[in-house]
């Protein structure tokens, strides 16, 4: 079963997402329907502990500086930095709003991101789009539907393309194979395309690790074969996959040929990128755009 | 006491809804006042898993031109792949838009359907109806009746058919015969009856489920008697009976026939039909026809 | 201390109230001041094994008709019921819209009655009163007391008489004699007062429950003791009085008999009437409104 | 360190406020500055327990014709009772609407008052200022001072004076000295300064119940030390000293002689009031106005 | 390293933002665009306990004098003493209103601090500033982030700047090191910045407090490593240090010192301040004012 990437003619899209879309896809990066993100809301997840691997990227502008030079599409950023920062580049980088986040401090076990900001507030710094994370399967889940929901609609209203951080999480999953298995993974992103994301960001997922998964998740799967089901069960919700803790270079890139070959739209990596000196990064972003550019999108002539 | 299906007539219907109604039932599947539903929602309800017995049906295409073949009256989908797919089939088939559901994930015993899509996505999209699952007895009950109320009255306000999934859900009901004793889904049809559906999607009752149920409902029913039961405590709420798991076929037929007898309206069968080859679920949904053919509606003249 | 029932023009109630009250109280039933409502909300809140007793009352039309030859001034719906059948009656019998109610599946410890249904949906159906259920300390006192606030309110911006279903309930009464203890009636009678009911339904109290109750209801009351002082706790807002589960009918039509020369305006009695045989059910609806014919209220000369 | 009670002008006021504040403390009672409030919501606190004492109390007639024989500034009412009975009364005595409120039957453990009326209802019913109940140390504490914050708003786009019942409760403040503790009250009195309101009800402290509390207030205290402090902790928010449940008329008189030397504008007694026959509730109001007279406002002249 | 202040001009503010910052940083107090705020919210926080080592701190005045004759940028009140009392400073001294605010009593466990007050008082009462404590780390975190969220979209409506008092806090931070660990206030501080504080107030960090924080906070770090990394973390959310519970004079100026050094904006000192006698206290506040001097900020050329 031979999967293509979704062309954005075909996603019933508002002119507004369409537009934004568009001028994410084909008029930034590689400009030829693919992506490749640069996210930076780790200091709000994790903390500052991130930057200790290379202190220039606490700073955010070492690092809105580090995608425009890498050729990426576009920063993810919180409400505050998008606020007190963005301004300098604006129009010269598509901005993602994250319009939610919450510190790493307080237990997991019930996950819930609350809501930091609105897709007006996107509107009005210019944004591209919005990201909001979905805890999928957590026993918070009706707060956490019931706040998508919203910001859904308003991205809707507003003509916004949304993206969903779409996170198998709490202690369901763990009991469950855990947050990268297949099972988990696979669901995630069903899941995110059921409630209407124009965009999905996954792990990637482990075939593996298919202990105490349901049944059918049980047999043996190489990745290739996982992520091909991952990117099929997200439909017609472009694909982002996610790099995550940072780790070897070749497994990631692997993974991030795999991921293209599947039919994803691109990549989102972050401590993988600016953990590293400058120039290592610059390197990487490119080992990473090489791999996109061979898996240019398909225009639909009008 | 012999029961007829009511008659659109007779329901109290504002313009709006007899309009839709009328559509979905005269003008769609048999055009006689029966009902044909073909259930999209298991891929967020239970995830991709479902679709491992025939993967064709993870595309939703695929099962959109399954209910356009078979001759549905409609088909039922989540915000997400009715935005994205519906649009190439607006008019051609009436759509249901399930403004709630919830992965299953997380445990069950209070559970609660999140929502994740209003009455104006509906009117939006081009539906003909909406769909709500109410967890009839789950601890839940206040959160669960108050998220509905406001669906209710949108649906009044907007002249949008509702269609109440009553599921009786949760520990309490688990302590008392379980969720498809005969009680419970005859407790389940009243409470939608009373709390304003237009129409109510059931389990077939299983008397012989009558341990630690109430009273009355201990005796010895044939199936017969208490599908019968059961569509009287619908009232004027018409009555959909659904298929739930994948079963023998000529139970689920026995089942159908001794539904439409009862005074069923119709029938809403999702992995029965679409868990299997292409042309055997074209095989069942047209056995399925036939037996909605001996139960046209008698139409009021007017 | 003599206790008359208080007349309308003495109640400081706006015009909208009146006239609704007036129209029940005095262009219905006996048409002179004293009421006799049929409520019929039981199915949700039992569920349809109330009508094992006689079948033929699980059909709404059914018991209306009763409300209608048997001289009631009203018959109580919930929602789905009042917009689905009461279309066929509407002006020739009061309608009370019952606003919230439950299933009695799950537990009642910390007993609440969500809202199903607004005033507006009252106005709408051309009800005119609306019931509400206050589960007096319940444990779930907070959202009780918030829900009916905002009734409350509407009821006064739309001039619609509001009828509180005054019930003792939850794990703290248990403890306290009990829902039915004098105590606990008592008490409930000037909580509603204390709120704004313009009616209140209360149960018949039992002075002899009076173990564990406070200090002063400890004491020797008999049954007329214990109703003239419920009524007098209740003040201006008019006492109907409930019939609860069927009992034998000497029993209760003595506690009618009591509870009118009381002060009471009238009874509520559901399950008493219609869990008979139509002819019985009539019988006894015409010993009650025998009753209610010694009471006449004394009209206030304008 | 003298403390004159604030005067009026002095406090900040809105013109609605002031107007509302100048008609109840200088156009009723006394006239010249202090206030006397018959507060009767203890049918919904307490139950109709309170009017065994003396049944006549039970009647609200009763009590509100006491308010205006013995010369108080004004009555205190939830609103059911001013709805039904204070039309009869308007513009001859000042009405404080209480706007929440609760019975005593579920624990206090995590005490919440329960909103039951609004700032709106106040001025439909033509009172001069509304009462809030606070449960100081609650811990419930977030709930509360959410549900708090609305009323006070509401208060100040309305222009209407707001009487907060500083009431330290629950779990924590029993392991602290207790509610009457001098640690409890002052803290009580400074939250409700802190918090905005234009006069705040108390507690007598009791600077003898010093076990467990914070280590400044293990001292000893003469109890006019302790109501010196505690009036000082409410600044500019007018203090007036409740009774309490009814105890011997010389401690009473003493404790009222105390809190006025001490700078409070007034007393709020109902019980110690109402639970006597008729006359000798007009002497011992007479007996708390003597009090008062000695304490005019020094009026800050145009 | 170095880090310099930021700019007001490099902040990307809105026009009222800015003007209202720049009327507290450059026409008060040194002139130069740092801060000496006086907090007086601790009579809410920890009760008029705080007064009893120097009563008349107990004067709401009292302080507010202070406030002027030190020299002060502003003062820090609660919305009931701001009503109350800035009237008669209006203009003269800005008003930092602090939105929320909570008592001491019951558990801080999952701590949370209810709002109080809103922007739009703010505007009312000629408030140049808005303050909200944000519990960083609790288990409270969601509804924590919620009701920040709604504060800070109106302070960006309004024009109104925002401070943050960023404190860790709740059980989760009482595990990894305490709320002053330099983790939980480095962590703090980013939070601040991610969420779009316009300042932020943070405890000084304590890197010696490094037993069970996250691995590279365990390493051996100066005061002024500390907090040059704290400031760091704030990014452009200009930084105040408190104060917090009394301590020695020389150790407070020495942190008062270290901060400046490392880029803060200023001090925002209360019990420090006030908990003394009045000359005592004027003089601690010029040492403060002397150290500010020294740290002017470069005002960019326009």
């Amino acid at each position: 079963m031979v999967h293509t990437r979704p062309a954005l003619a075909d996603l019933g899209l508002e002119a507004g997402k369409r537009a934004r879309l568009n001028r994410i896809l084909f008029q930034h990066g590689a400009r030829h329907g693919t992506a490749m993100f640069l996210p930076y809301d780790q200091g709000l997840e994790h903390g500052p502990r991130d930057f200790f691997a290379n202190p220039a990227a606490s700073d955010p502008r070492y690092v809105i500086d580090l995608a425009l030079e890498g050729g990426f599409n576009g920063v993810v950023l919180q409400i505050g930095l998008a606020e007190k920062f963005y301004w300098e580049y604006a129009g010269e980088l598509p901005l993602v709003l994250k319009l939610n986040g919450k510190t790493e401090i307080p237990s997991d076990a019930a996950a819930l991101s609350p809501v930091n900001a609105t897709v007006e507030d996107a509107v009005r710094l210019g944004a591209d789009a919005v990201g909001y994370t979905l805890y999928v399967g957590t026993p918070a889940q009706e707060q956490d539907f019931e706040q998508y929901r919203k910001i859904r609609a308003e991205a809707v209203r507003l003509g916004m393309p949304l993206i969903v951080w779409a996170y198998p999480r709490g202690s369901a999953i763990e009991a469950k194979g855990g947050k990268d298995s297949f099972y988990a993974v696979d669901y995630a992103a069903r899941t995110a395309s059921e409630l209407g994301a124009d965009v999905v960001k996954l792990n990637f997922p482990h075939p593996e690790k298919n202990l105490d998964v349901p049944g059918d998740y049980t047999g043996q799967f190489s990745s290739q074969e996982a992520i091909d089901a991952v990117v099929r069960s997200a439909n017609r919700s472009l694909v982002l996959i996610s790099g995550g803790t940072r780790a070897g270079d070749d497994a990631m890139l692997e993974k991030a040929r795999e991921s293209m070959e599947a039919g994803a739209t691109g990549l989102i990596f972050g401590r993988n990128v600016w953990q590293r000196e400058h120039d290592e990064s610059l390197r990487f972003a490119s080992a990473l755009r090489t791999i996109l550019e061979k898996h240019p999108s398909q225009v639909t002539p009008r």
